[in-house]
């Protein structure tokens, strides 16, 4: 019924909760960091169970509907830690930090643990660099009713901070994993599951392409796209017709395009 | 053929240089900057056409390939102006300055000097204040071949620095305006173009109207979507299906996947 409270900013747990925002630690101990009201609310409305709460009333930007959220977690038995204003500035990452963070598990599973459906729609991400990137893919492939994403040689890993932002909360609602290209290749082959690359190099357009069915749609790296092997092994490549000065569209927009016609081709039987 | 040398870094040229990171005296000179040399060289291959270069060879990263661009821009007649370490460490606005800064007129025409072909493919954005995500929109656009975009009651301009860099030169090959959304839907109405609204207030989805012809894909703010006048006054109002938890797609996302499904009509014909 009371809560832990820390006053000091020299506290060892406070000196933990820091070394979160270190990838290897954060990778060690499977946990993650959500900062800000906003976040928080959008995680937990998309399922996250949190370990811990860490939150500063004087740093509320209103401290009765905010609160209640505190009261709400500590009713579900959520541990909630208070900080004192001077100890919450020295965890917080973030700039105008209002006095949420919290401490979730990481998300993803690994990839022979996605509960699928029959004919499963996903998307499988090689190498993407830039967690905003992937967030931004995680928030269209919640919109387009996705069944997973996986993360294949991922250079950013799912519990990034900057990927949870991004994904407005949705990496807790869209199953993810991570795999290497290889992996995740014997794993869809293995299921059924036709991988369709997106890649400039091919003169079939993604919408002359069956998408229906079990399909995985992959997208490579911001620089150079899908890795020869990857497109090499793929059941079928397509590309988006582009006309322009640029030669290629961000990664999560052709993501985006892809999966929406898939929506299209599978609402339409 | 000797270019000016600039070595002091309290020099009034340069005063006025970084002055042009305020809006305020953008809009007033009609520039806008742009730094680093690939933002610079896709900005050239989309047909910028620069006032003036600020280059500092002991910065760049490869002086010989990157110097030949300020040979071939001088070739051209274009101002190329050489800055001491110091100087130009005092005039660059981004991290890891490589040497180059560039000077261009801001980009953007009025409504009524648009040109456009016969059954344009036009995108709206009303009221966008990331300039992330108009610079998105503008990359979208580009490959899509859409003959226009238009800012509609704009918070950000097409000259913001963040634009033109998110756009990857592309606000200066895809031709742009600002308007008030008053004007843009008087001068849509007239020209006989057709308004789409994107907005999850109704029950057509994108795939089911006729994207046809003269149309003008509309998208709203970040926040709110189109405001109830935009909505009012369009011919036809579209929604993007969702199933997810997340309520809304990202705005250039939402944007790329209706112009896609135009491209795709459009192409069909």
């Amino acid at each position: 019924m009371t809560d832990l409270v820390i006053t000091s900013a020299s506290n060892p747990r406070l000196k933990q909760l820091v070394s979160l925002q270190r990838r290897r630690v954060r990778d060690e101990l499977r946990v993650t960091l959500l900062e800000g009201y906003d976040e928080l609310a959008l995680a937990l409305d998309a399922g996250v169970q949190l370990r811990t709460l860490y939150y500063c009333p004087e740093l509320m930007l209103d401290a009765g509907e905010q609160g209640a959220l505190v009261d709400r977690l500590r009713g579900d038995h959520i541990e909630t830690v208070r900080l004192s204003r001077a100890a919450f500035e020295k965890v917080a990452y973030r700039e105008g930090a209002d006095g949420f963070l919290g401490v979730a598990p990481v998300p993803g599973a690994a990839l022979a643990d996605l509960q699928l459906p029959d004919a499963p729609l996903l998307l499988v991400a090689e190498g993407i660099e830039k967690p905003g990137n992937l967030g931004a893919m995680l928030r269209t492939a919640d919109a387009a009713g996705v069944d997973a994403v996986v993360a294949a040689d991922a250079v950013t890993d799912w519990g990034n901070p900057n990927v949870v932002r991004g994904s407005k909360g949705t990496v807790f609602s869209v199953p993810v994993a991570s795999a290497s290209a290889d992996e995740a290749l014997d794993h869809l082959q293995r299921k059924g599951i036709r991988v369709v690359a997106t890649t400039p190099d091919t003169d079939l357009l993604h919408t002359e392409a069956d998408l229906t069915g079990p399909v995985a749609i992959a997208v490579g790296t911001e620089k150079y796209g899908l890795t020869g092997d990857f497109l090499a092994r793929a059941d079928v490549r397509v590309r988006i017709p582009m006309v322009g000065h640029a030669n290629s569209l961000n990664v999560s927009t052709s993501a985006a395009i892809v999966l929406y016609e898939a929506v299209r081709q599978r609402s339409a039987r």
